[in-house]
């Protein structure tokens, strides 16, 4: 699948796309890089980026990598997040990097950065696929 | 502060509470117990509940739990979240539990169950407190 | 099985029971408590208890209640641990709590405390089945 | 300080250097590599590494990286290890990366590699710095 088909059929991702407004920039098979642009919406009660919105970054950059152009589901089941630096405005990139993949476990690692290449977040998530037939 | 006051407070967390749509139920000192009802937006591409949504409504309780009736500011640093049963409908409850605290650091847990008191989500998070004076 | 037979089961556990000296105190299907006797030889380059220490024994805890008395074998496949308190001298108790459990996943919580019952750290790991067949 | 003084001043982790026998291999300040011979002493009771061994090989690796040549003692507060591998035989290597660092907290991932360069764990770790002062 190419950017426009997959982009296509994670727009019926509600959460990520439609209400927190992630966009796919890049991806291939186990890798995916996503953009958001800071807004008020985005914010928690001390008026910087919510920890809820940057693991929905995250989380969704994992998603979309590991189930790119692919017929079984994998969905994470433990998900590490380190906050690093608190974001108040700008644009903000998340991008995969695969660590590891096995027949039904797989490992990624998801960066989040600011404009300037500041390492605002790093994730780590692990995710199980249940095939088809099972 | 009462649930009144607290609930107030957090009307200024945009993500959690205005897009998301969580709700305080009951507060206290070191703790802190939240609802969502489930709808449409919080899904992801798979029709199930994101992964994003349920680490909102942990982090969310965490934060109220550790910053009610407090001066000084504390945020998460590091969060851990094992997602544990598919959610597609029905009422979520997130709830705090205190496991220790020091003049810098805090640590709670929340569980994540739904109506039937099955566990959905389990979350670890640290807190650093920042002091006004520093 | 009972207590003797899963003791002498992991005995062959060389890094756990033999070179760090924990010991099994109780177990059951998906529980187990372990104590250790605090000693120099787990020591860091503090004269504190080595994070090491304390995740050998909450990984052993949680290697002993997800493997008492199955056919299958389960191994830790994503781990987190918080260290809360330091330790210098006395004696440890590690005891497992069970999550939640699917045909392939299980997950357990195991929190480590001090005679006094301080929580020293707490420790979450995600185990993966390899079914006998597959 | 250069290898042959940290080398000598971590000989006082007793759990590490002289249980466990990691040696320091390499280095420099918010960098440490280190190299574990595999022997029958590290195995679990289904003769492969004990996932203690592997997170002592990376906690002692953070540790060295973050306290080379430093004053204030810094501690490891929370901490994630993900197993990818079995291990039965052979050398491994740890070698740490800087994420981030502020004047209380630092975050570095380590990496534990096989002779072939098989990724065999990915640790992350949070550290807290006490100053002398406070």
């Amino acid at each position: 699948m190419d950017l426009a088909e997959i982009s296509e059929r994670f727009q019926a991702d509600q959460y990520a796309t439609k209400i927190t407004g992630i966009e796919i920039v890049e991806v291939r098979e186990y890798y995916a890089k996503t953009k958001l642009v800071v807004e008020p919406k985005h914010m928690n009660a001390f008026g910087i980026m919510h920890g809820g919105t940057l693991f929905t970054l995250a989380d969704f950059t994992f998603a979309v990598a590991i189930n790119a152009d692919k017929e079984d589901s994998t969905v994470a089941i433990e998900c590490h997040i380190s906050f690093l630096k608190p974001v108040t405005e700008g644009v903000l990139y998340a991008e995969s990097q695969l660590i590891s993949k096995s027949r039904s476990l797989i490992a990624l690692d998801v960066t989040i950065t600011n404009e300037r290449g500041d390492i605002i977040a790093k994730f780590h998530g692990r995710g199980f696929t249940r095939k088809a037939q099972q």
